[in-house]
């Protein structure tokens, strides 16, 4: 049984995810559909794009991951087959697929094929109509070459990693959880390097600096104490313990973030 | 394998449908259970009759689908199977598996036999105890006829397709997405009849006169521009490209609205 | 095929619940995953608990339910299996399984062993590292004393049943479901002892009285009346009819009860 994951920004209260699954079984049944996520922010590819990153090393070797945020979708952009040595990757041709394919050294890159969508495709609903019946067939063993034409070009994205400048380590807020935490684009070992677990860490948010313990896990904090950790996806993550630091700090995805190290 | 969607008002903050998936599976492994929506309006059959409605034809034959929008749980409302030629429908006899049943030439309904349901019936929860046992049991390859007994008369329902009434189009909302898309009862062929993609139309909504373009997808409008689009299901859709319309429009389901064709 | 649940306070716009299936299906594809619920709220081991407790009895024979509501993830809390005639238990060692657990007469506890977890632990996300790898290879066929080590002592909790005190019945709202149903400790056999449906109740809320009637089911109320109902998992519920019971008497998790009986 080969597992396909799902990625949209469609949400989950209407059914535009279940007929996704609807043309995937009519395709194969040999699979597991795992739902990524269906929250990533309204066309935010670049939110789409970080998830995607985070989630698919944890994934089985054979995995064919669809995501799909498509501000294009019925324009001219291409529909996309990424191989990976690991991994096959499905979607819109904007960039969302390109950070996931560069976690391993060679990818190719398909322009999939109209013969094998659906008769009837939708200007609207690509994700039922192109990209399912893509992942689908690559479920079933079709080859990348069978449904899809090898291309050079594509649109290109890297994920621009927090970095030290100076004795500040500039970042940027990528994706806020389900519990508010802030979870930013700072490797951990970017942090690591400087600072010891323990530290108290100056942070500087929107113009207004906080003092922050930088810890190894929530649970050393204490109730409602704003705190930094390094997230299970290895990234730098602020937090509050048994709170929200989205709410406290009135944070959102893409402010940047500042940490003075001197 | 065969493939059973449930579609409720249940939401999925509680364990309701994991119950009813956990019954199936007592029942038979040898499904694919995929959730088709679970955010229906509270008690909005209607609603949940569209929806199932717009779904149905991207499933295999042979799908089982549960509906179950059930204001009548617990009193004397019957609980029925409808076989239609491609698929078994599977919900309270309140009208919301009708309009999926007549997208089919013939179908027969049945009410579903005491006898198979769980030994002990919650009087609030025949999701779990009555029609989960059932849909399990024609995953299994049971017929109707053995879990359930032919009936002639049921409660009925059409969905209101939106018509040229003059030189309007009348029409209705009837879902509206996660993305705020204002999805109608206007079909694309009834619109695309009359204007084409490119033209700018009148829509009437609560006493309000908006101009928006008809576009053949969201790509193709400006950024926040208020737009019509023919959406996946093949229904009008008003939509904001990048944005919400509900939220702009202050629009709910049930809200009529007018096209002006002159 | 083993079925698999995952309850925890995750939520599902991210996508850490995603990963515990990508981890697991990379042990085992044949298995069921089900989502109990991932709308905890956020660190309420109680709540969790509880509704744990009313879901497992709903599954089959064999089921493995992981469970993590887990505050201490991170520091010395023990990781654990709980193995009962008739299903297992995997999650933190902070008394959120043993509700479950009590279920069944006898059960064991094992703490799951080091090394089946994954290379690198995340100190914050052992949801991923340690419990989705127990339980998949439990789902293999491992044995608990495979994959973890006996003890005796662990983290006790008991879910404390709404019960008569004098004249009055004492209870406590467990959860909240997504129809805005309070769903209270109470028991149903505990009510039915002293009042039959059909009784209007004097109930007792934040220092509020309201009569409701106790009802078999909604259908039997009149539109947004307040009533009384025995929900599917067998414990009283404060209900309106076709409306919010949340919302109207603006309660939450936690907030006692009275139910006069004179």
């Amino acid at each position: 049984m080969k597992v396909i994951t799902l990625l949209t920004d469609f949400g989950l209260k209407d059914t535009y995810v279940a007929q996704m699954k609807g043309v995937i079984l009519e395709i194969t049944r040999d699979v597991h559909i795992v739902d990524l996520s269906h929250d990533i922010i309204p066309q935010n590819v670049m939110e789409g794009a970080f998830l995607l990153y985070t989630a698919v090393p944890y994934f089985p070797r054979g995995s064919i991951h669809v995501a799909v945020v498509d501000p294009g979708v019925g324009t001219k952009r291409k529909a996309i087959i990424i191989e990976t040595p690991v991994c096959f990757l499905v979607g819109p041709d904007n960039g969302i697929l390109i950070p996931s394919a560069k976690l391993y050294k060679d990818f190719k890159v398909y322009e999939i094929k109209k013969d094998i969508c659906r008769q009837s495709i939708s200007s609207t609903f690509h994700a039922r109509d192109v990209f399912a019946p893509a992942a689908a067939l690559l479920a079933k063993g079709c080859s990348p070459e069978d449904i899809g034409k090898r291309i050079e070009s594509f649109v290109d994205m890297d994920i621009e990693f927090g970095r030290k400048v100076g004795d500040r380590i500039v970042g940027k807020i990528m994706h806020i959880d389900g519990f508010g935490n802030l979870i930013t684009n700072v490797r951990g070992e970017t942090i690591l390097k400087e600072k010891d677990f323990g530290s108290v860490l100056q942070l500087n948010l929107e113009n207004k600096t906080y003092g922050a313990r930088f810890l190894k896990s929530y649970g050393f904090g204490e109730e409602k104490e704003l705190l930094l950790t390094i997230g299970g996806s290895g990234f730098l993550e602020i937090s509050v313990n048994r709170g929200n630091a989205s709410e406290l700090l009135g944070a959102k995805v893409g402010d940047e973030i500042f940490i003075d190290l001197y």
